[in-house]
């Protein structure tokens, strides 16, 4: 992507600090197996904030989850504590009591409200949590004004580099900053998967509007983004929104409000680009384009579809320009299609042109899907329904790590 | 499964031509790329059968299928021709051409009606057919009785073992036998995948009655069989009934329909078990039985959600007892749940109880994932509705053989 975009500017190594207002730390409580990595973190505003989420939509849902549920439904929040290494889930009664534990414990260490104070958890599902390393972590936690980048260390799981990002733009005359963490790996499949991500602004925002932005922005992003198909028990999605850039509120139907959700969902794609280049084993990012749907919900069922596909996903990483197998895919939607008016293209090169085989040269496709980014169109002219879904290849590499995971 | 079930006696070596009045044959017509391997296919009654059959839910629809349907739509057949090595799927009004073209010739050579000719195909997508080499193996196909056999080796694809399998049982005092051949190995997920299955019976059947016990068997067996999601262009299961048992026609809702719906499950349920057994680089079939759920329709989305992910997959194959994502994938079906009344069970071990870590012996669970058959049972205490799908481990092998299906 283009470091600018309309008016966007990015904010080189920036990240969940970015914006005005936030501070971030870490340590290392040995709650992860590897007892020297750093594996618990916080992000702390200076003042409470405007704040909204968005959760897993498995049935089975960890106890952070549970517990930032409820603390987070007046629509304000100032903090999360966030541990890797064990996710709090499927612990029972006791998982629920360690988790408001938690964040009592890191909004007494930190000066602030525990019920502003939000708690989340990843990592392995069903042991139960070390408090006793927890408590004498949380004791430690020194959020700084540039920690961001340390906190995102810390939750990083199969995670192989730190996905961070942030925008400044101009909003109402001023310049506001958005900016955020993600982590996720595995277990990453739209309606948000093992990801966590965090995301802060110095915009002020109407609760509503903050909620409508992360919606949309997360539509669009995270729930177009797909690793293995399996959404997990700890999903969460979070911003936060301080207000110190000095603009006044950002009203509902305005141009502000656009220009906010726009920048919003920037940071969230680009989030989500990252996460899904880094799928556990992948070897390049795959991103298809749905043009042409009756709608834009249309164009986003098949998009998944394609980049979910483990059979498209192991064709990409053979190079075979199997294109079989993303029509199949794209028929597997559940959307209803013309079939005979289907064209796909990989890279520049069209496959196939009305559902069937167009002349083209194999080469080229194969160039292109050994790219470092792999993309996909499938155009169906049945509207201007539009979505892209971001994904990987599936790798025998992809496998090893599964299959050894916890032991 | 032991060898009789409820005095349904199984066929030792049995297949598409154990049941009387059907013969089948095969040949080498170089429609695949290993020249020396049979890949054209018919199976045919002595006599116009009721008939009935299933089809692939994917929005695109190969030839073939579409040419079958429009010919059984009666109630009626006698014969399928069946080629391996090309799907003839997306392949245009040229397609059409050549499916309506090929189950005509196979009729005009075997001397029946071509109304009563069905026609399918398997194997890559989006080329066109080699008609002169389809022309000249039709010209040459010589249907036998003990032709099953030879049959179901001409249809595999990446299948890696022959999947035959017949029962007889007695029915309105007389021995009725039903068998069938299948193949299918990748691309196999609910809702039918490349999976192809021809079920022969010398029952007497109203075609209510078939269509019924066909939808009933189907759902409880190859609708649960997955291997990688992935459901085909092709998918076509067929019944032909020829009446040959000498019985009366069998009527609905009688104690002889419901006794051969009862032996048309077995048979669909065994082959079903082969091809998830022979799934794409698998080492181990496993059967997920989820028990006292609301109905019967919420347990199978259950087992299938388990039998379906991918990390359970892999965690198999690594013999790793992650019990978390087995409780994440039953949250995934969709289906509203307790997640706090969730027992789980690998092999004999119980693992989980009330959603949470049960005290184990890790020994035990890891060599119950590594056994060639891997059982896991989920209770969930909501009701009575049990189900059972079944399906494989996720290998590096699956990667490479899809990496590399048509280069």
């Amino acid at each position: 992507m283009s470091a600018v975009i309309q008016d966007i500017e990015v904010i080189p190594g920036g990240g969940v600090t970015s914006a005005r207002g936030f501070r971030a730390g870490a340590t290392a409580a040995g709650i992860r197996y590897e007892t020297s990595r750093t594996d618990l973190a916080v992000v702390i505003a200076d003042q409470p904030c405007v704040a909204h989420a968005l959760f897993t939509q498995c049935q089975v849902v960890a106890a952070p989850v549970l517990v930032s549920r409820a603390r987070i439904a007046g629509g304000r929040a100032q903090a999360i504590v966030i541990n890797s290494g064990n996710a709090n889930a499927c612990t029972g009664s006791q998982g629920m009591r360690d988790a408001e534990e938690m964040a009592d414990l890191a909004a007494q260490h930190l000066g602030i409200d525990p019920g502003l104070m939000l708690v989340e958890s990843t990592g392995v599902i069903g042991l139960p949590m070390p408090m006793d390393r927890v408590r004498a972590g949380i004791a430690r936690l020194a959020p700084t004004e540039d920690g961001g980048h340390e906190a995102e260390l810390a939750i990083m799981t199969t995670d192989t580099v730190p996905k961070e990002y942030a925008v400044a733009l101009e909003i109402a005359g001023r310049r506001v900053t958005i900016g955020g963490m993600i982590k996720g790996s595995g277990m990453i499949h739209p309606n948000m998967a093992t990801m966590l991500a965090v995301l802060t602004t110095d915009a002020a925002v109407e609760p509503s509007v903050l909620r409508e932005a992360l919606t949309s922005a997360v539509d669009r992003s995270f729930n177009q983004v797909t690793v293995d198909q399996d959404p997990s028990t700890n999903d969460m999605v979070l911003v936060l929104a301080s207000g110190t850039s000095g603009i006044s509120p950002i009203q509902p139907d305005t141009v502000e409000a656009r220009r906010f959700t726009e920048g919003l969902e920037t940071v969230c794609v680009e989030l989500g680009r990252m996460m899904a280049r880094d799928g556990e084993g992948a070897t390049r990012l795959v991103e298809v384009l749905v043009e042409g749907a009756a709608n834009e919900q249309d164009a986003r069922l098949m998009a998944r579809s394609v980049v979910s596909s483990n059979l498209v996903k192991a064709a990409i990483y053979g190079r075979d320009p199997n294109w079989g197998r993303i029509i199949a895919a794209v028929g597997n939607a559940g959307v209803e299609i013309d079939p005979d008016a289907i064209d796909i293209f990989i890279g520049d090169t069209q496959v196939a042109a009305n559902g069937a085989f167009a002349l083209h040269d194999p080469t080229a496709v194969s160039e292109a899907m050994g790219a470092d980014e792999v993309k996909i169109r499938v155009v169906l002219h049945a509207g201007q329904g539009q979505a892209t879904a971001w994904g990987c290849d599936l790798t025998e590499n992809y496998v090893k790590i599964n299959a050894e995971y916890t032991t």
